[in-house]
């Protein structure tokens, strides 16, 4: 039917129009249908009625679909029914616990893309992922389909090396270490990281502190290339654009299904046309991977998936219980991160995890002794000079040096009130305080702590220094510290709860 | 945080604000998750994101959260990270496959009322029922909470009879007939009918052309203890709403999950006091249950439910392999059943179905050989006095005839080309031709069935006779019937079979 177009100021992830419930009983279409709209170019728009909000015989409409339909306010554009996308009947199928073909997984993501499913759609997606799940045979085409939708970036040199880490533990400032090692020896890894999603400091959070990390996919090419390695954020490139919109609709219900979180992480490594690729599953409570069963779990999945996708995958199953060395946060993470480049012997786990991991990928390329060659390659300056050389491609100084990075200017200790030794550090109420101070946002943020597991502290003695870039946020972080107490010591009364401090 | 509060043109049946990207990260919170907003008054809202559609350190806030915040465009609001309701926990369960309890599922209920889950969450909480599933007790906690979030009616005489048929069968204007019937032999039958969702007409779209079904709970009180019936409009009153608020999001995906069909239903039952129900469950092709045997399973549910809500509940599964009589569309139904009342012996469908039905709850209520004595009531006029009652107290005409009824101006007979047996008639093409033609918005519009399954017809001689108000509907209505060919005729080609006429 015809009817004139009026303007409605919405938010269009997805584009919906408005019409007057008369109108949609002639159409014949009910709310969250969709309609086509014919005005010089046609669209497509689900449907919101109302016998208020809008007067019968118009259709009020998003800009940016005035746009695409090339009308003006006051033109008049025909409207009609228009039917489902196919891919609502997969997902259905999905729903009743088939298994999907290629084309039918490959026509929901290039779907949600396009925004042509709606939130309804997509949650019923991932709800039915959740619960029916996937075989590996339709995780590997989610994960092509999810890499094939975006940018594919082609080296000109093959091995390419990847390494990814499942996230969860703060401080885990190792990505810059490890590609500069594996670089230093030869071997292309050009490592895309992420910004914190839900913690204190992602590895771009903190490499931007003291290089660019938005590079086109062009610089990545030449920088890997030329120099042999990169530490860039992934987020500038559009790569697996699909998994971003999907997060959207998964993080609000609170679930990851297995197929979604396997196809998101490998479509991102498919895309940079990974040819190894070593996954670090951080394991210990208060992370993602709890127990060692769950980690080998993991680990079966992604070496499966690697199979049918033609790719090398390792898993290395890293010690999690505490954080990664003393800093949390952006400029704190990469003053500790360079210093160890710089030659620093401390922190030992930051060391230790790094030099590893490095070692693994070495001998996936063909190195004995991967992780003696790696600690060489660490404290000959080898890998300092291939880091700097990668700073120096990614726009940072020439003369870059840790003791350059200085953490925001308000800070305090938090002191143990008894003797006794470090029973433990818990993950989740580090990143509190780290995030209630200002990480990653305020740069200077975080915190730097001063005991680690089974050493000994003093009464009186510092636990660890919060450290903000404005007062406000200090004192905010001192009272989650205060709540929170993140550390269990020995042979004390541990925590007082009461219903103020209880924890959730 | 603090914001400033602009103002923002959407549609809020989702309360949603716009945050930029930074003060997001700032708040803590991620697309889709939800943030309470104190100005005045504090209220929650979910979140968009953007970096270019609102400024940093704005808020755009749609009119009427501006108004329940009681704040004006340029107020400062604080803005904080506000947790999902507990509710979307219960969700989370049901989706792994947990069963829920009475309280969880009067939560997940209420939230849905009060607009505080969203679509994204009311999705997988139908997604999670479809594929997971209820249990009898779970869904009888369902039914009461859809039916006590709403209004519940009380009447002062017990036993209270309602009747209910599960649809999908075009024609089927038994219900004024069995509501008479009922009536006229002293039982109270307060009968709420739907208008057509997806056919062509419900009974409030037909009922309506003759006195008003938009009667409130107070004047359905009075007519039904007064006079013993109505035949009014449920959509009137605001019984099980949630019920209409779950439909919005169920039709997009297609699915109509058992817990909900059920809970559905009985809800509104619950709602207007019913003790006893009968439910007519047309089986046929076509229709929404097939064969016997999905009847019997969905009989059996009902009964089963009514117990456990303490409602004795009978089914009658009825044949509907066509349509129900001859007439299909508001007015061509209307004055089918009435003349029906005034003594017409035909369509003898019609009569049957409606006698075999409003004896059965006269067996209900205690009344033996209730066939017998509902077509007795019927032929003796008795049912036609009490219907004319009821209309009278539902605002119609004291002198109402069937010949007052005249359908649209404008029609057409479709004729048989040839010669033969009426084989099939297909309820969805009649459905599909009775819209066309205009059904159920315009009142005269439809079809009347000259032959019906097994009736012979000659070449040339009327199939049917479409009816329209306007000419173009008319013309499309014919298109329609030439593309469908909705009756299948014995010792003839019945359909050529071309790329433009292949049905999907």
């Amino acid at each position: 039917m015809k009817l004139e177009v009026r303007y409605y100021d919405v938010d269009t992830s997805e584009p919906t129009v408005l019409l007057h419930d008369d109108d949609c009983i002639e159409i014949g279409v009910k709310e969250n249908d969709r309609v086509s709209i014919a005005g010089t170019r046609v669209a497509v728009a689900l449907v919101s009625r109302s016998d208020t909000l809008v007067e019968k015989g118009c259709i009020m409409m998003p800009l940016n679909l005035m746009e695409k339909c090339a009308v003006d306010e006051g033109d008049t554009v025909n409207v009609h029914y228009s039917q489902k996308p196919d891919s609502v009947r997969s997902i259905r199928r999905k729903m009743d616990g088939e298994k999907l073909d290629r084309d039918e997984i490959y026509s929901i993501v290039t779907d949600i893309l396009e925004n042509k499913l709606s939130k309804i759609e997509i949650s019923a997606w991932l709800t039915s992922l959740h619960i029916n799940g996937m075989d590996i045979d339709e995780i590997a085409d989610f994960t092509k389909a999810m890499a094939e939708t975006g940018d594919i970036i082609k080296f000109d040199r093959e091995p390419v090396f990847d390494f990814h880490s499942l996230g969860g533990i703060p401080g885990n400032k190792i990505t810059p270490i490890v590609v500069s090692i594996v670089a230093a020896e030869g071997i292309m890894i050009p490592k895309l990281s992420s910004r914190a999603i839900s913690s204190a400091c992602g590895t771009s959070d903190f490499v931007e502190t003291f290089c660019d990390v938005v590079i086109d996919a062009d610089r990545l090419r030449s920088i890997s290339e030329d120099v042999g390695g990169v530490f860039a954020w992934g987020g500038a490139m559009n790569l697996a654009p699909v998994d971003d919109m999907v997060i959207k609709i998964e993080h609000p219900l609170g679930i990851n299904p297995r197929a979604q979180m396997l196809a998101s992480i490998m479509s991102k490594k498919v895309a940079v046309g990974a040819t190894h690729l070593l996954v670090d599953v951080p394991t210990g409570s208060g992370t993602k991977v709890p127990t060692i069963e769950v980690a080998r779990a993991y680990a079966r999945d992604l070496m499966d998936l690697g199979e049918k996708l033609g790719m090398h995958v390792e898993c290395a199953i890293t010690y999690a219980d505490q954080p990664v060395g003393s800093a949390v946060g952006p400029i704190l993470e990469a003053r500790e991160c360079i210093s160890i480049l710089e030659g620093a012997d401390h922190p030992a786990s930051v060391i230790e995890k790094a030099c590893d991991c490095a070692g693994i990928i070495l001998e996936m390329a063909g190195i004995p002794n991967g992780a003696v060659r790696a600690r060489e390659c660490l404290e000959s300056g080898r890998a300092y000079k291939k880091f700097m050389e990668i700073v120096v491609a990614q726009g940072g100084r020439e003369d870059l040096k840790s003791s350059d990075l200085v953490p925001g200017k308000f800070s305090q200790d938090i002191v143990s009130v008894k003797a006794g030794y470090i029973h433990a550090i818990h993950n989740k109420d580090i990143v509190a305080i780290a995030k209630a101070a200002g990480a990653p946002n305020d740069k200077g943020a975080g915190l730097l702590i001063h005991r680690k597991k089974g050493q000994r502290v003093e009464a009186g003695e510092p636990l660890f220094t919060i450290y903000a870039d404005n007062e406000a946020k200090l004192k905010r972080a001192i009272e989650t510290a205060r709540k929170y107490a993140p550390m269990d010591i020995e042979g004390m009364l541990i925590k007082r709860v009461s219903s103020t401090t209880l924890r959730k």
